[in-house]
């Protein structure tokens, strides 16, 4: 960074050789976010953590990030601090830098658009994973949407604090895949990457469709961690329900060639030593669709379901 | 651009040398904008043209834009395609690429979120005036003001069609003047730049704090044309109120040597056609603050006073 809030714009210096990453995300009270859930210093994170997400899901490091806030009138400042403080601690994790941002009036509940920019000297991107490549992912899945269910139908009995905690933190701070990301587009074998934004089902099917080809997830494959089980069934869910479609998990999703999946998943523990890749199916030819089997190979039917409270929101093509 | 929409990011090559200059606004209805006035191609246009204002003001080529949309559910599909051609109209006169955004559900109202990235190899601050520097802007002043007045109250009578448009326009679709930034930007002789959304005497006021000097303006120099003048009288308002406090013009204020204003004024005029200098005073000592004088030099007391419908916002200080 040379000149960072003060001036019309940040002046910021690209490394040189780098290619520039870029990435917005418009969040707005009661459609991304509740406030009966997420506290200002929650949603200050989170509003950071999908972005820097989305740096990460293209093997980029995220470098600058600008915020923009708006608060209806009234709003106590300490609200405000607070925000800031969720947004600033998890950018100094990362060290990137806040280089803009204002606050503005809102007539109605908060608005929040965050702006990341990262570099990269060779961009993973989703459209280029191929047929015969193993299918990755970086974490355990659907800790977020069980975390959305506690927090929206109450904390089931006879389930652990801990167990509560680590899903609702998931839902609510979200760690995003910064270390993992930067180390996996350096690596240089990742063929093409997602994060898991809108659920594993959704993200998996943008990934095929972009690069031409299917895919086929043994669902038995699928990391969910025992946090999740316990209140799946203290709730009567479908723990599988929530891994698939629940999204909001901010894991990665990598696609790479059979040959290298062993030396990365090595690779990426040793370099970070909480990482870990799990395998949980290929890459297949196109003409066979997005799939998820079990054991034996039989389809499983997968409920896109979970669509509660799920960001609503089309890519804009023109 | 190497990557546009589609990916988690957008993947951008900055030229070899240049720093990158980065920008958002965020603009919520009936704060920074009132559909009463302002039509979908309106908001459009107006949302880019701020931005676009704020790369031209470093002095610097803007390359590429993200936009953020939310509008309540039901709004008619044309709508939001009018807001893109608003828009990609304005992107297309200045080689803007639009490479990222989405469109997504507002609870109320419509939210516009646009961040502009720009290149500049020697981008030009507000912080870097030199005492003896003459002040000069690139065009009339008040007729946003003027516009917003009559959008407001209604047209007066007795004036005529084209000085309502002239002021109606500048106020919903203003001109970034982002050719003459890059060429007052590659001159190399402006010593700093700001551009006047917040009005004259705001922005005048920030740039002379932030270089550590004072400033002062000849008051009967401040360039206001013939239709914001027609229509302050027919509305029995204060044109120069307008001029110094309506903010919105989006005009760009500068400072140079007074030995090059001249060179630069006229090369600018070669360059682009219809773009001139207009000198409005001279930066001073520090010690004499920012003043506005008559042309006998007598102090001139200006209204702040045009705080209707003004942004609010404060920049972050952290």
């Amino acid at each position: 960074m040379r000149i960072g809030i003060g001036d019309d714009c940040a002046v910021l210096a690209v490394e040189p050789g780098a290619t520039l990453l870029a990435t917005t995300d418009l969040l707005i009270e009661d459609v991304h976010f509740r406030r009966r859930y997420a506290r200002p210093v929650d949603i200050g994170w989170k509003s950071l953590a999908v972005n820097l997400s989305d740096i990460a899901s293209m093997g980029g490091r995220p470098r600058w990030v600008l915020v923009a806030l708006a608060c209806p009138d009234g709003t106590p400042p300490g609200e405000i601090e607070a925000f800031y403080e969720g947004f600033v601690s998890l950018a100094r994790q990362h060290d990137v830098a806040l280089v803009g941002g204002d606050t503005s009036s809102s007539p109605q509940g908060w608005v929040v658009n965050v702006t990341a920019l990262g570099e990269s000297t060779r961009p993973i991107l989703r459209s280029t994973a191929r047929e015969g490549d193993v299918i990755a992912v970086t974490g355990p899945l659907g800790r977020s949407a069980a975390g959305l269910a506690v927090l929206d139908r109450g904390a089931p009995a006879g389930v652990s604090a801990d167990a509560l905690a680590d899903v609702t933190g998931a839902h609510l701070r979200p760690t995003p895949r910064v270390r993992e990301g930067a180390w996996l587009g350096d690596a240089g074998d990742v063929t093409a990457m997602i994060d898991l934004s809108d659920g594993l089902a959704t993200d998996l099917a943008h990934l095929a469709e972009e690069s031409g080809v299917g895919a086929r997830v043994e669902v038995a494959r699928i990391p969910v961690n025992d946090s999740t089980r316990r209140i799946a069934t203290a709730l009567e869910a479908d723990p599988l329900a929530w891994a698939t479609g629940g999204g909001e998990d901010y894991e990665l999703l990598l696609t790479c060639p059979a040959s290298v999946i062993t030396r990365l998943s090595e690779g990426l523990a040793r370099a970070i030593g909480s990482a870990r890749l799990h395998t949980i199916g290929r890459i297949v030819g196109a003409g066979e669709g997005v799939e998820f089997v079990d054991e034996g190979g039989r389809p499983v039917a997968i409920e896109a379901g979970f669509q509660h409270f799920r960001r609503r929101s089309a890519r804009v093509a023109r």
